[in-house]
């Protein structure tokens, strides 16, 4: 058993009383065990953890993983999860009710024995990845490290002329000069397409006067970088200019609240109040922001929905956004640690 | 309404008298749509298509969708679904049970009003994208086109001296220059760790006298080729040989059987008896092969679970292997089309 896996252990009791979990989700299993999981199911109980994988798995799964048994399955992995959960006396099993479909639920029902009870426990792995690890924090500022690398290239290659392709081409070539990936599909955004705020790259020359969004992110041995800029270019118009500024005054007043005890919800409040004030808010629709760590999005988010509290350990992007239909868009985003008496903007070294 | 959004709801009556469809898995969406869909649903109707989304991709959405009205929500898209449901007065809404989690379910349940019965109806979308139209076969011949260059890359690339990720740095920048992308992780296996099916890109030096397994695929617009090919360096052991030739013939036996009518789990048993008269079968694990299209896995799959019967328009990989723990691993995959009179090997005049 790894540490992780001892630490999920431990929480079970508190959990609905479960003394079984089932983890289906290929980031949770390689988050508990270190190995780049792939179709494969992990029973974690408090006496051991067993990795069931089929025949193109096993092999590798046999040699690379350490602490955990690793079980062959033929037709169904059910049959031998169940066999486990019998042998190791398992009543309540969790399983993860938002990474499980319906149809996979109706085949655990179908062979779960009597005794067993299957549990909706779903979010215990995700809350404990949501605290990073000192190691995982280093991995984060490794990839933060060459982002900013990154930054400094597009300074040079975002000019008037070139299309968003080519910007991502050079960008491509940089990051695997560096054997590195990407942590997402890069959008790289002139003009009016920085209005939609998933925009994809397209063939069209960057012009003078202005604004390109840039959001990209880097990823190092699973761990990843997220920074959103805007580059501008010639004469920025004055309209441009006020949402740039009301911008990153949300994200800065935004950031200053974060510390331990608060609630992520305020602070995306907090952004939102302040775009208010310049008429802005309406242009801003989506959450402030979420946390980043072996998933590009995870728990926990900066949303009006969100009911999470911010704890020391946690990382997640601070967002805030103005896109001006058809017109343009703005976005401004940084990485923030929250440490035990306030934060670090793990990005605030680089501005721009 | 797009011709595949009619040909879908032409389907409703013989599956289950659904009388509306919701679809939230993401290819699913781009196949009836021909939109690069994420995070939303598509409700489908006889009448009409809905597109569900977020502040994110409304804007792209309303430009990108033909034929398919848009609708934003903010808190929870089923608000807008069952507004919609109640409106189009469907009674049968059909759901895709293996692409909606317990959760969402959950969330269907208390949203849905009482007059509506949610029906699992998975499946309908993948059953047609199993027939490939002329444009996609067309697509996948483009692929399989510049696949072939990169094989005659390959051919000068792999070498004794050289590691598997140097090889995998002179394909990616293959791709690049071509501007498309890789269908999956290219598999990039010499010598030992060929014997893994699904082995990861290592440092490892590639050395003479050594089989190196390479299975890899370009993606155009969406659409994919996948093929597996063996480079034999220096003098090759007579059991590699062997292997190689009981897997050659394997394949040649399977593919002779392909034509409409025949089952798929049929062509995979074949396969298994040619490799069992050599004694090896019990080195080959895994199906014979799977559909190839917006998915890199699709239906229908060649393998003794399969209930599928061969229909001209399939397009299918045939992929026997024989994989020696510790020692090598041997797999040949190719891309067969399902004709009216029989098939077509795709990648069948690049061999090598």
């Amino acid at each position: 058993m790894t540490p992780r896996l001892k630490k999920l252990a431990a929480e079970f009791p508190h959990h609905k009383n479960i003394d079984g979990l089932l983890v289906v989700n290929d980031t949770n299993i390689r988050y508990l065990t270190d190995f780049p999981a792939g179709e494969s199911w992990l029973l974690v109980t408090p006496q051991k953890a067993v990795y069931i994988t089929d025949f193109r798995y096993f092999l590798q799964a046999k040699h690379g993983l350490k602490g955990v048994s690793v079980k062959p399955y033929t037709k169904t992995p059910c049959l031998v999860l169940f066999d486990l959960v019998r042998s190791l006396k398992v009543r309540r099993l969790g399983f993860d009710e938002r990474h499980t479909s319906v149809a996979q639920f109706k085949k655990l029902k179908q062979f779960c024995p009597r005794r067993t009870k299957l549990v909706p426990a779903g979010g215990l792995v995700e809350s404990l990845r949501e605290i990073k690890e000192e190691g995982e924090i280093a991995q984060i500022r490794a990839c933060l490290k060459l982002h900013f690398k990154a930054l400094d290239l597009l300074k040079k290659v975002v000019k008037p002329g070139v299309t968003e392709r080519y910007v991502l081409a050079r960008l491509e070539r940089f990051v695997r000069s560096h054997r590195v990936g990407f942590a997402f599909d890069p959008i790289i955004a002139s003009g009016p397409n920085s209005c939609y705020p998933h925009a994809c790259v397209t063939d069209r020359v960057i012009r003078n006067h202005e604004p390109v969004l840039i959001d990209t992110g880097i990823e190092i041995g699973g761990y990843k970088s997220d920074l959103t800029r805007n580059f501008f270019l010639g004469r920025i118009l004055p309209s441009v200019r006020q949402a740039f500024d009301a911008v990153k005054l949300a994200q800065s007043t935004a950031i200053a609240m974060i510390k331990p005890g608060v609630l992520a919800a305020q602070v995306d409040r907090q952004a939102r109040n302040t775009l208010k004030k310049f008429g802005l808010a309406k242009y801003f629709g989506h959450s402030l922001g979420h946390g980043v760590g072996l998933d590009i999005h995870e728990d926990p988010r900066l949303s009006c929905k969100s009911t999470s509290v911010l704890e020391p350990g946690m990382v997640v992007t601070v967002e805030p956004a103005v896109y001006v239909p058809n017109q343009f868009g703005i976005r401004v985003e940084d990485m923030v640690l929250v440490t035990q008496q306030g934060c670090e903007v793990l990005s605030g070294h680089y501005d721009q």
